[in-house]
């Protein structure tokens, strides 16, 4: 076994999976320290009635629990889609040293808003495009079947 | 009895001076509906070990809970400082009708990241300035203090 990012964003795209069968926008994150996986998320914005409800705060949130801690400086973040603005700030404050997204996201994308301006921690790491066709093609499946 | 900005605004600093007395940056939020306060908050990042736990959040969430239902478009925001980038998406997202805010926020304001680009609902309507002086004070307080 090979924990590379595709494992990660494999385990994050089980995430949107459950998203996707539960009627949600499927977006799937975990957050990962020293090669484990410390916690998950999927969007859950409908079950929970929570506008807020994504699953990058989702995973931040149980990340901080398991380790008792509101800092996520060792930890990664795998997120199948572009963050939006709310979580890329909520990826700043919580000091996630590391972002990997999987697609791009030209809606609702923090970049639409921040431009060239970096929302995340000074030190944080960012990449993307990893595993971008399988987490660009469950959205699309999602929103075709809504149309 | 008028219920003006400064009137709510009073009450988001009542909710700022419960963070202040906990130790937390004092910064508090309600949401207002037809003249009911209906979602209050006050920063409970420290209390929480969430560093997500802003004022307006928290008030936003209760404001959701309380309607039963996951925007907030009628409703009004008032909060003692300009939210951070994070808050502005969790406004975003909740379509929160109107935001108020207090003082200005250099260092940690959504306008540091964003720029000129608008981080609202495309409707929302923005003021800011009220009680300025008193939110901006109760901030400069918590920080000479912590020097």
């Amino acid at each position: 076994m090979v924990f590379d990012d595709a494992y990660f964003m494999k385990e994050a795209l089980r995430q949107a999976q459950l998203a996707f069968d539960a009627g949600e926008v499927p977006v799937g994150a975990v957050v990962v320290w020293d090669n484990k996986i410390i916690g998950r998320g999927h969007n859950q914005v409908e079950q929970l009635n929570d506008a807020t409800a994504h699953a990058e705060i989702i995973a931040i949130t149980a990340a901080c629990n398991h380790i008792g801690a509101k800092y996520l400086m060792e930890g990664t973040l795998y997120v199948t889609v572009e963050p939006c603005l709310m979580c890329s700030g909520a990826i700043y404050w919580s000091k996630v040293g590391r972002i990997v997204f999987g697609t791009s996201d030209p809606k609702n994308g923090y970049q639409k808003t921040t431009g060239e301006n970096w929302p995340f921690h000074p030190k944080a790491q960012l990449s993307n495009g990893v595993m971008a066709e399988e987490c660009a093609q469950l959205m699309k499946e999602f929103f075709a079947a809504r149309r």
